[in-house]
């Protein structure tokens, strides 16, 4: 063997995409056999063995690139990513891409000049221009992405959105809450539709009619949170219980039933999704769906090292004092 | 000239130690006139006459060690620290020391392997022996430090913190409180012992004697401040008002007096210190001290750089409605 070929060529010569050569490398399964044989084929021919073979030797850095670094999900997604960093010996370097496109410019420039083995899109919607130039890098790239599910051909590593969210409404009607507010997330984010398919379903499941009169919009954020709450609670017939789709809107409802009187659980029951530490602090604790943030994190780096191959991991109830009996 | 001397090889010439000539290279203002010349001397004998001359060329990466990754302070230094690294064109790697004597150990040894130009110790204890390990290796050490201030000889970045506790107590003391209870950190803290003399010092100037016996001690963390608090709200004679010397205390103090019946701010007033998200998303909002936690890891990176000199940053009081006239 000489030189070896790079991704971009043997895929030239297989006549697919470096996308797809990049999923066979790692392992996808959204690659069909015939496809799959001819690529492995190749990869063979050209002597790539192992993941690291791609380079002549590893640059021992994960760079983990948040749309925003901010007090949210991103200190425990960091907090796990830095533990599986520090398990398997590389070194993570942090990127924001808030100041826009000329960020994700300078970005780009900087992975090309210093090299890395992998890179983490954390809590964000994938850019497809960013996407795109690190594959034409031969960068691995996971989306780690609790707020939005990337179009397709990326890795991804996710919570069980659908799962958390039943659970969190089926604990609601089994209290006997019968009108349930809901504050969703953007509708065009896939954690969005799988919550709200999650919460149909719960009252599916119990023969309750959904009140879709009680559905407000968020953008997962804080101020959202009161605003939509605030909605709910003005209505002629307000809910008696409401679920938010992230504990920064559920803490925000708090809020709006605080400006209005009514008190929680008294008067009002809460239910959020994260489990973010503000969900502990929250007074009085918030019940909440717990996404394992951390765990998340961790098995990001393992995946973009190519030791896992992204997954979705499990989501639970934590049922605090923010939701009583009706 | 050759082969430039190392800092080490310039503090054996001059017979002091390396630690000193790192002091005078970096313009520190406690080594004696006659020291810093002789050293002085020696450096320019040597050709040095910008930091980066310690080096071939810069590493491009600056460090910064977490003692733990925590969505505190952590998060709003991040940002900030993120923010001035992409200005200077420097990547941000993060470590966290949590793991204790081995993470420190495994941490020296990437240091020395992966070169770097300059550490951020931030928001943790110095240890002594990492400082060391990091003299040795001619890196440049910031301690930003909102939690203490570290012993003497580092560049250091701090808030002002006499003033703000100051500030905040003058505000309780003007709104008519004169039963107001501390909940104070650690006392080995230099943080701790400024905010308590702020505090003092506030009621110097109203000539209002504090009331000692309303003094309780916490770790800077929500437990504690729910345990502290409780403490405060239990005595026969409660205090009227309760600043805490962090956010997290105060947010502890909302829910021991939500524990007792008590409503924030008509029976209770609330101060708290640091200004994190959390303080604009507790109910009712939090009046706080802020810290600029965001400018002051941004000072943090600009003075591991050699482009500042480190400093102490102003903090500002936020009257939001968790404080109230008795």
């Amino acid at each position: 063997m000489g030189d070896r070929a790079t991704m971009a060529e043997i895929a030239q010569a297989v006549g697919v995409s470096s996308a797809t050569v990049s999923k066979v490398w790692n392992g996808r399964a959204d690659v069909s056999d015939h496809t799959r044989q001819r690529v492995e084929e190749m990869l063979r021919l050209h002597g790539y063995r192992g993941r690291r073979q791609w380079r002549s030797e590893p640059a021992g850095t994960i760079d983990v690139i948040f749309s925003e670094i901010d007090c949210a999900w991103e200190g425990e997604h960091l907090r796990g990513i830095e533990e599986a960093g520090h398990a398997a010996g590389v070194r993570i370097v942090v990127s924001s891409l808030d100041r826009g496109e000329t960020a994700r410019r300078q970005l780009v420039q900087r992975l090309r000049a210093g090299r890395t083995d992998g890179a983490i899109l954390a809590t964000m919607t994938a850019s497809g221009s960013l996407v795109k130039a690190l594959h034409r890098m031969n960068v691995p790239v996971v989306a780690l992405d609790p707020v939005c599910r990337t179009a397709g051909d990326l890795l991804s590593v996710d919570a069980a959105n659908f799962d958390g969210a039943r659970a969190a409404t089926a604990h609601l009607l089994g209290l006997g809450h019968r009108r349930i507010g809901l504050i969703a997330g953007l509708d065009e984010l896939m954690c969005s539709r799988a919550r709200r398919d999650g919460f149909l379903a719960a009252h599916d499941d119990a023969g309750v009619p959904p009140d879709l009169g009680l559905v407000e919009r968020g953008g997962f954020d804080f101020p959202s949170g009161i605003v939509a709450g605030g909605r709910l609670l003005d209505r002629s017939i307000p809910p008696t219980a409401i679920f938010a789709m992230s504990d920064l809107m559920a803490i925000g409802v708090y809020e709006a039933a605080r400006l209005r009187g009514l008190s929680v659980p008294d008067q009002l029951s809460v239910v959020g999704f994260d489990d973010l530490p503000g969900a502990r602090w929250a007074s009085p604790p918030l019940t909440t769906v717990r996404q394992p943030l951390r765990e998340m994190g961790a098995l990001a780096v393992r995946s973009a090292l190519g030791l896992a191959g992204g997954g979705v991991l499990d989501t639970r109830l934590l049922i605090r004092e923010s939701t009583a009996p009706l």
